[in-house]
């Protein structure tokens, strides 16, 4: 790829001939118009046009994908097909807010198409340089926590919503006492008149404290402080002066300028939630892939991105979900790689341990797990025991009914998820 | 509606019992869990919990629209239903990101669904009182560029990107001699290294100004600014210095905090760009429609919301966009109606004028159009007045052929849609 050009790759599904299609589509998202205007000369075309760079036919479909679409007279066999298109970088610069409307604005409605779905994208080093990253990420998050090479146990308070700031220090003693790595307010948990932000920061973070004077570890709690930018950054600075390690965000509550200013303000890890992403994803002619959409808000400084887990309660394949995580950890620019730590989530438990390790290739993950925890047989502390020798077995590539012989607490857990 | 509950109303596809589907989603979205935790008492579910208020069948679909959804033992019969949910403020307080999570957060990957979209919601007045709403809206549009009761006639630079700043002013000059009302950038068009947004603004409004002391009337330019929260408040702040009276943002680019962010800031109109629209809405069993989607954009400060237009070059049908048109001029709140104006555009013609202002009920809205003006036989003065004659007909009520007969502009713009 040219240093200068956006690239982006699309599945596209239509009727007409796919490589006018694709031109059209490119027409659209630059300098194309539908009746011919002065000024529109080739020398600007020529500097300011998107390209067809590549076009790969993949298959064929009986029944149009999305409604709406247009079919040539007497043809209505629609063909899908891969298309990388390029922009040059001149026509917006390195800017995230512009990158969207032009990979991703006025395309999903054009009427040549059945189905149109972006992929991946690739950018100029340009956008490096211009936005921070990941501040935190995989090496950073590692070291706030302490945890060494393995994935970090992490859970979610539940009840996501309906606690008051002391119920919910007390769910986290229980927790730290339990030796979890890490703990997240759920989406849903921002600043209610129940349990407003500030109160619960205090009455959560006086309970770390006092389990890390124990302990000599500090589990990290990611503060759900989505909101207005002034309010993140009140809240975010609230944490950050009482100690706290992490604040969380939904990307689709806050959008990319508001992350970009979270982004470039934060000194804390920020953890990413993705919750809408259905809405972007679920249908597999439309919309976003991750692969393409997590570029976007690592870039903005994401350093946890959550992806869903193995075997989730969700619609979503397992396929899907560690393309996903495998994502987060694929270099993004040389140089700069911006790695995210990957999160699962979703009714995961020992079980899925080793499949979403030896999936990942590594263990540079958050793994949160709810029921199995707070569940356990054995309680709290013997729940995130048995995730940790879930992975101690995938780690030495012992399958987990084996390891279970000789570790209790896993074996417990294994009879409870059974069950 | 009680005051002190925030309202969704959904169209789900399962092939379970509709109930039940709905209760699972209420209880996802509120305090429920998988498993049994510690602390999920009556008193905090019936506190915090979400309630399916409404449960309507409306029928039964032969496939699910989307993949990976669940089906109970024996039975994969579907049916569609219209359901509302609703949730104590309580749980969020008036803050727009956290409603998205609310009512728009992992709602649309649940496995009990083939299909899930919201249509509508309702709000407590507390979000009326947190957020300022347009500043301008309908009235202030037409104090700022001085058009009565008709449309207000508009267009977009096109190409959409390629010019310089002063290619650009060059094509303002023209346009604002042709007599238009109201010229926006493209969506494509907001800070790129042949055409920054400062120059571009100096530009341009140094024509606008120079064609408003001739003419007495300042043409309204919707400036792009669509960038980081610091750009768009600095990018404001330079047209409002230089006597602009309009800035433009893109939705999706910018996002909920953004948008907030801009709106609390802002001191001129805001034209909100809803491009990427598509992937939000376009599979009917997927997303957002457009009537919930656009009450958050309004509320956080939009003033110009995009609906496209009737028999658009998309995808989109002439009933979604009239649905979509008749909401931004419906109130809100009473005593904050947030009222904004609809713009119409794609593919927009004299021939659409009737059909606009009749679905419409009002001329409330701008209509911008693009080759009916540059490419007119007469010239683009002929063609902006061919588009004010076409609604000074459609508002007396009289065909647009026989309007024609006795206004020439009209008669060329007439013949040159059926070429």
């Amino acid at each position: 790829m040219s240093a200068e050009r956006i690239e982006a790759d699309y599945l596209i599904e239509t009727a007409y001939d796919p490589r006018k299609a694709a031109e059209a589509m490119a027409g659209e998202q630059s300098s194309g118009t539908f009746v011919p205007v002065p000024g529109e000369t080739p020398e600007l075309k020529a500097r300011s046009a998107a390209r067809v760079e590549k076009l790969e036919v993949v298959g064929e479909v009986e029944h149009p994908s999305l409604p709406g679409s247009g079919a040539p007279p007497g043809g209505d066999r629609r063909v899908r097909a891969r298309a990388t298109l390029s922009w040059p970088l001149e026509n917006i610069g390195p800017s995230l807010p512009n990158l969207m409307a032009t990979v991703a604005g006025n395309l999903f409605e054009l009427k040549q198409f059945s189905g149109l779905r972006i992929l991946d994208m690739r950018l100029p080093d340009a956008f490096a340089s211009a936005y921070p990253g990941p501040k935190f990420g995989v090496e950073g998050t590692r070291r706030l926590t302490g945890v060494g090479e393995r994935p970090l146990i992490g859970t979610i308070i539940k009840p996501s919503i309906g606690f008051n700031p002391q119920e919910t220090a007390d769910v986290v003693d229980v927790l730290c006492a339990a030796g979890i790595d890490f703990i997240k307010d759920d989406e849903l948990q921002s600043d209610g008149a129940r349990c407003p932000f500030d109160e619960r920061v205090r009455a959560v973070m006086r309970v770390i404290d006092r389990r890390a004077d124990e302990s000599g570890r500090k589990v990290m709690f990611a503060f759900n402080l989505t909101g207005g930018i002034e309010e993140m950054r009140r809240r975010h600075d609230l944490v950050q002066s009482l100690g706290g390690t992490c604040v969380m965000a939904s990307l689709n509550s806050v959008g990319v300028a508001g992350m970009i200013a979270l982004g470039r303000h934060a000194q804390l890890p920020i953890h990413a939630h993705r919750n809408g992403w259905g809405y972007l994803s679920r249908h597999p002619a439309l919309g976003w892939s991750y692969v393409a959409w997590q570029k976007i808000w690592r870039l903005a400084g994401a350093d946890h991105l959550h992806v869903n887990g193995l075997a989730n309660k969700f619609s979503e394949s397992d396929e899907s979900v560690m393309e996903s995580a495998r994502a987060c950890l694929a270099p993004m620019f040389d140089g700069k790689p911006c790695l995210v730590m990957p999160v699962f989530s979703s009714g995961q438990s020992a079980r899925q341990a080793a499949g979403t390790l030896t999936g990942l290739g590594c263990g540079d993950l958050i793994f949160a797990a709810g029921g199995a925890i707070m569940a356990h047989p054995g309680g709290p502390a013997e729940g995130v025991l048995a995730l940790k020798e879930a992975f101690e077995a995938a780690i030495a590539c012992v399958p987990a009914e084996r390891y279970a012989s000789t570790h209790p607490s896993l074996a417990a857990a294994l009879r409870m998820d059974s069950a």
